[in-house]
């Protein structure tokens, strides 16, 4: 939605969001300063704290809202399993699109959670089990390849997104739908031409 | 070779590059020092410097080494494009564990270099370079799959040995030959079940 058709106490909690997210991802949460997010958001302090508690209340609600949906996202492969084989190509790449147009539409909070969180390797891992057990799941309903090990795969999959967000996305070279093309296509079948 | 079979003054160097490799890998090459290294190799401080001329020097010739293997180890793919097609998939396995087993026998050096280095950036970049040129020449010779984007392909892949090191093979937890089997089912036909 348009800032504008908002009303005008969501446009404010909008902005500081989006200035505090600048902030974390530029100095890091314990730099950030309050003085400095509403400043660059054009608002004032007292308006900070009608919508916010805290630095730390405003920083749990950008994270609760990023990984609320970073969990849906990436538990995309659960909608494979009721699908035909036809359809599972598509629905794979369209997982990658929505999950690669979340990490565009807030490159800040992408870059901090990603790729400067303490927690790094604890995120890597949770979002490798849910891939794994998607994967799993859709081994046995025949759309996986039998012969691959889900946990190595997962890991290699949460990488690959990861990585590609980094290098290609972030640095805008290039957008979300391509990017899901080029990568369901290595994804999906492999580097290797079947032998015929 | 076993140890006690080298000559003396090439026991000393090797010990000395082995505690060399554990003191940057635990404490980071600026505050690793020479005293312990020598400490750590049960040898003097007069010995570290009839083989090498500084901690830099020393820190150089353990990267130089490193490296010089890498490149060709990450270059492996080229071994691909003069085989036949049913050769292919075995090749990349073999060249998968020959890079795994070269981290595996110097994980402090691996660590250093793949995780820590301030380079880190540039280094991926320059691997996912030699690998996109040995999928292009792949392509051509028909291994690879036309469709496929090298050089996103060549990212991806170099992120996927880069974690799948970091996770099974670092840790313990996979050897060499067992990731190499998992990583090339992924790398070479993807994760799903063609079509019947």
């Amino acid at each position: 939605m348009e800032e504008s058709k908002l009303p005008k106490g969501e446009q404010s909690r909008g902005r500081l969001l989006a200035a505090a997210a600048s902030e974390f991802a530029a100095k890091g949460f314990h730099r950030a300063r309050v003085s400095d997010i509403v400043k660059a958001a054009g608002l004032t302090q007292a308006s900070f704290y009608q919508y916010f508690e805290s630095k730390e209340g405003l920083y749990q609600q950008l994270m609760d809202e990023f990984f609320s949906r970073l969990w849906e996202l990436a538990d995309g492969g659960s909608k494979v399993t009721a699908l035909g084989k036809a359809d599972v190509f598509d629905q794979v790449r369209e997982n990658l699109v929505a999950l690669f147009r979340f990490f565009q539409e807030r490159p800040e909070l992408t870059q901090i959670v990603l790729y400067q969180a303490e927690a790094g390797e604890e995120l890597h891992r949770k979002l490798a089990a849910m891939v794994s057990a998607n994967l799993r799941q859709n081994q046995a309903a025949g759309h996986v390849r039998a012969a691959l090990s889900p946990e190595v795969a997962a890991e290699a999959m949460v990488a690959v997104c990861y990585r590609l967000t980094a290098r290609f996305l972030l640095t805008g070279e290039k957008p979300p739908e391509q990017l899901a093309d080029e990568a369901v296509c290595f994804l999906a079948h492999g580097i290797l031409q079947e032998k015929r």
